[in-house]
């Protein structure tokens, strides 16, 4: 995993370069500065360099995309922060709080031009390709974010919804982060999609983890409240799971904690996953996870690459499903 | 001026040929249809098509172009009507009052991307090339609607950082259209930067043509209310060179117009065309549309091309400036 540290140093470095304090205006690029560095796990452009150097492409002709993804992925935060009215964001004001809503509205849309700039400097060979790519891809993420906005108003999701739902949300801007470094390195079109859908089940999977983390996850690591998933009703992989299964008094007690006023919070997570725990949901959960995390290893196993490198993919992929928090 | 018509009739069906009524989620796509389907007057896309076809281009070679650039715009209008809280654009209701501003937000980030994709279907050979152009240009709209905003809440503005708005605004997106046209037709460098500077100049004349008319305009053909920019203390040119030049008696009658709660619209409109007048603020403002406008002819005199086909933007541009409404 020293790889992966190594570029995520880098991705720091470049992006930490990036002069937005002389530029103007600066109500403009202050809040692109801010969110930038805010941090975050810069998993994505991480991935990226990776996938790039298993098919034996070299990091710096492949780091102008890596921010792109990066600076795109964070131009989608200040976005949906204004959509979800939240106030927070790695436990900082978000930009839409700590400055307003129009300006977060036009700072994204810099950034998102930026993210394109960056793409833009990649090898002329491949760049029709991975913009094509990076586009379809944008489009899916605001697809995806439409519609966890619509299930918030509905009463309730099918699973295949919401598996779509989380695909296209979370899942293909992982897949084509990959999927671009392998292009980058020259990749044949089958292990360009190999890797792409390695990348496409591991985010589902990862989403998956998260549902299950919230209310399963190890509360002295977890850094926040356990269920507030369940407070909030939101429709998580859990809670759909549960409202298919759940039958008679199972279904009215189910119904009674999601609309009752009266349950303080602490009852409701317990009475909530008691519900769960009749319906074996956390075990159908990690089954649903399973199915993807092994697809995910899968097609990893198909890419036609050294092994050694190969490893370090299976070990990342181990290590985010073996996460507490 | 026949060939415009026939650049607008065909950008209108390309655009009325893209199905978005049967995209999911409805919420993301039915806004879009309805904006591109207010109309507009397509000048942009229309001056793209004509630049290539002066160069000896192709219409069906830069027709994603055109379309990029005319998705584009409308994805601007949609974020400013946001940020702007404007409830009509075309006599319609925006798309923000309409849905709401989370679905105008999403919708336009949907845009831009479509945007980014017409683009890349151009012919690779200039990708790289109109790619850079267009994400420059989209940052100066963006920089030139952040420097709107921050003069709403400025005591005054000096006449150059207006005239840098509005070219950053208005003008710049025009010019990078005509650019994008002539690269598509192989024009030379000096060719396609000598159109660049005329639609930039032409688009900065065209803007000091509205601020006058605001004011001058012929209230039968207006179609707006005379004066409505004094009415609202917008800070236009006219406002902005009297608060320059009122000395004294001027400048209290002026501060008076401007602060007064107890003024009726039209004794304003009324007491603020006289200070207008002892200044000579219109005339003011006209030499300066004239020196934008015969810059703007300089650099059409400069193109390499022939002479009947510069007649054809030349007598456009006299259009643009001998306009009452």
């Amino acid at each position: 995993m020293q790889k992966i540290q190594d570029y995520i140093l880098l991705i720091n470095k470049e992006l930490s370069s990036i002069d937005y304090s002389n530029k103007e205006p600066k109500e403009l690029y202050l809040p692109i500065k801010y969110s930038l560095e805010l941090g975050g796990k810069r998993l994505r452009p991480a991935l990226l360099l990776l996938a790039n150097d298993l098919f034996g492409g070299k990091a710096e002709e492949a780091i102008n995309a890596a921010l792109a993804i990066e600076i795109f992925h964070n131009f989608t935060l200040l976005h949906d922060d204004i959509m979800d009215n939240a106030p927070l964001r790695r436990n900082q004001p978000t930009v839409f709080k700590k400055w307003n809503a129009n300006i977060a509205i036009l700072s994204g849309d810099v950034m998102f031009v930026e993210s394109i700039q960056f793409l833009a400097k990649s090898n002329p060979k491949y760049l029709s390709e991975i913009l094509n790519l990076f586009n379809l891809t944008a489009i899916e993420v605001c697809e995806g974010q439409q519609l966890d906005m619509n299930f918030e108003t509905l009463d309730t999701v099918s699973i295949d919804n919401y598996l779509n739902m989380i695909e296209l949300k979370t899942a293909v801007l992982l897949a084509s982060s990959l999927k671009i470094g392998a292009i980058l390195a020259d990749a044949s079109k089958e292990d360009a999609n190999h890797i792409y859908e390695f990348g496409k089940n591991l985010g589902v999977a990862f989403q998956l983890m998260d549902d299950i983390l919230d209310l399963y996850g190890n509360p002295e690591k977890f850094g926040k409240q356990i269920g507030g998933d369940v407070i909030a009703n939101k429709k998580t992989y859990l809670l759909l799971k549960a409202k298919e299964l759940a039958k008679d008094n199972l279904k009215k007690e189910l119904d009674f904690c999601l609309t009752s006023a009266v349950l303080d919070k602490e009852t409701k997570v317990k009475r909530v996953a008691k519900i769960f725990d009749s319906l074996k949901i956390k075990q159908r959960a990690e089954e649903e996870m399973n199915l993807f995390y092994n697809s995910a290893l899968a097609h990893l196993d198909s890419v036609n690459a050294p092994q050694e490198k190969k490893k370090i993919f299976e070990d990342f992929a181990k290590a985010l499903m073996n996460r507490e928090s």
